[in-house]
C-alpha cells in the first residue's frame, strides 16, 4: 500500500494544533495530555530509536538543515506517527528554539514507575532530588548516559523530565537511559529492595568522593542546586561523600557535582570489573 | 567629608545611560569601550573583594531582594564606583536577567595577557579553545575555581570573557581565577616557557584520563563544544587522554568533560601532594 498523501500544509499560526504544540511547553498542559514535545533531528531520532510513541510530527521542509530529514519523516510514518507539513511562520511559532530545523513532534509520556526499576547486575544509577533547572536535568540525563548509568531516578522533580528543556539539554538520552521518577520515601525504598547502596553528596559529608567504594550497585544522589539534598535523603543514605574542592569558592553546579561523582565511579569500575 | 548627596534616580527608559548599559550585551560596544557589565549581588561582590575596577554602579533599591545591598553599594562608592539610581522600570530595561536584583555594575576590563601567567609551585590550570557558548565559559571558570586551578587560559575566544552572561555563569568566578585570553600558538609558548606540561581530552586518544599522571604543573586542555581540539593542540600537547564512557551515546557537555578531568586531578594530586 502506498503511503498516503499528505495533507495541504497548515499556513496559519492561528491554526489550533500550533496553539496546542505552544501550550505543551507548560507543565499543566503536558500533565493533562499525558503528551510532551521532542524537537530536532538527534532528539526525535532516539526518541524513534527506544520505542517513544510519537503521535504526530510536524515537518517544514524549508527549514530542514541536512539531508537525513525526509528518511527520519519516512521511519515516523511508519512507526505510526501522522505527519503534518507546516509552512515555515506557524513552524517557528510551534518551535521553542531559537534556530529550528523543521522537525518537531508530538510523542506519548512514557511510564516512569519506581516499580519498572528492574534488578540487574551491579548497576550504577543517579538519583537526583528537586532539581530545578530543566538545562540541569538534561545535562544530568546526557552525563549519566555518557557513564553508562543503568537509571536516573528523579525524586520529588520541581521540573517534570518531559520539560521541552529537559529534552533538548538531555540531547533526547530522555529515551535512552531507564528513568524513574518517584516521591523520596518511594525512591529510597525501592533502591533497598534491590539491593543498591546509596551514596549522597554532600557538603557536610567527612568523607571524599573518590574514598568511598563506587562499585557494585551503587546509586550516586545529588540534590537540588539551591539546598541540597534533604534531610530524608542524608539519613537514609548508606554512606555520605563531599567533593573537595581547593578552591575559595567552594561551589559546584548540581550537574557538574554528578558527573564528578558518577566518573569516578567509572574509573573505580574500570580498576575492578564487577565479579562473576 | 560626607559622601556626596546621591543624584535623581534616572527614570526614563530612554535615557542615554540605559541605552549604553543595553548596547553592552554586545560585543562590539565592549571591546570598542573596553567596559562590560557585572550584574547581581554576589558577581559585584566578588568583583570588588578582586579589586575590578567599577566605574558606575546603577542600583534600584525597589528590587532588592535582601539586606546587605545598601553595604555594598557604599563599597562600591568608596572603591571609586560613580552610583546612580535608577527607577524600576528603566532598570529592568538595563538589567538582562529575568529577576533583576536592583544592582548593576559597569566595570573596566582588565588584562589578560599570557605575559600576565605568573610562574608558581605546581600550577593546576585549565584551558579552553574556541568555546562557543557563554554559559559554558562562564561553567568553565566556575568548576576551574572550585578545582583550585591557578588560572583559565582562554585560546581564540568565540565569545569573549566579559560577555554578561559569562560573568552570571561563572558566579563571580571571573574575577577570582586568573585569566589570560590568547590565540593557540601564544598560548602553547607560553606554557611551555612555564614549563607546563598539557594534557589534551579528545576522543581519538587511547589513554584514559586517569592514567595520566595529573600532578605538578600542568594543563587540562578542553576543546570547543562542536569540534574539539584544533590540530595545533593536538600536535602540541604533551599527552593525549580520553574519558572512557561506557554509554551508548558517549556524548559529553564540553564543560562537564572539563570537571571530569579536573576533579581527577584533584583526586591525584590530594593523594600526591606537591613535592617540596
Amino acid at each position: 500500500m502506498p503511503p498516503a498523501a499528505d495533507p495541504e500544509p497548515i499556513t496559519s499560526p492561528a491554526n489550533p494544533r500550533i496553539k496546542h504544540l505552544v501550550r505543551l511547553r507548560d507543565r499543566r498542559e503536558r500533565d493533562r495530555s499525558g503528551l510532551f514535545l521532542v524537537e530536532g533531528y538527534r532528539e526525535l531520532r532516539r526518541a524513534l530509536e527506544a520505542g517513544v510513541e510519537l503521535t504526530e510530527l510536524y515537518c517544514c521542509p524549508d527549514l530542514y538543515l541536512g539531508e537525513n530529514e525526509a528518511a527520519l519523516v519516512e521511519a515516523a510514518r511508519r512507526a505510526g506517527a501522522e505527519i503534518v507539513p507546516v509552512a515555515e511562520v506557524p513552524f517557528r511559532k510551534a518551535s521553542y528554539r531559537d534556530r529550528p530545523e523543521g522537525l518537531l513532534g508530538l510523542a506519548r509520556q512514557f511510564p516512569t514507575s519506581p516499580a519498572g526499576l528492574a534488578p540487574q547486575p551491579d548497576p550504577l544509577l543517579l538519583v537526583v532530588e528537586a532539581i530545578e533547572k530543566p538545562g540541569n536535568l538534561g545535562t544530568m540525563l546526557r552525563t549519566a548516559e555518557a557513564a553508562g548509568a543503568a537509571a536516573v531516578v528523579v525524586c520529588d522533580p520541581a521540573t517534570d523530565p518531559f520539560n521541552p528543556n529537559v529534552v533538548r539539554a538531555s540531547l533526547g538520552t530522555l529515551f535512552t537511559v531507564p528513568l524513574v521518577v518517584a516521591d523520596t520515601p518511594g525512591a529510597i525504598s525501592r533502591l533497598r529492595e534491590l539491593g543498591i547502596r546509596t551514596v549522597a553528596t554532600t557538603p557536610s559529608a567527612s568523607q571524599a568522593h573518590w574514598e568511598a567504594d563506587l562499585t557494585g550497585p551503587v546509586a550516586v544522589v545529588v540534590g537540588s542546586e539551591q539546598y541540597g539534598l534533604s534531610d530524608a535523603w542524608l539519613a537514609a543514605a548508606d554512606c555520605r561523600v563531599v567533593i573537595p574542592m581547593p578552591g575559595a569558592v567552594d561551589s559546584l553546579n548540581a550537574a557538574m557535582a554528578a558527573g564528578i561523582v558518577l566518573f569516578e565511579a567509572v574509573r573505580q569500575r574500570a580498576a575492578a570489573p564487577a565479579g562473576p
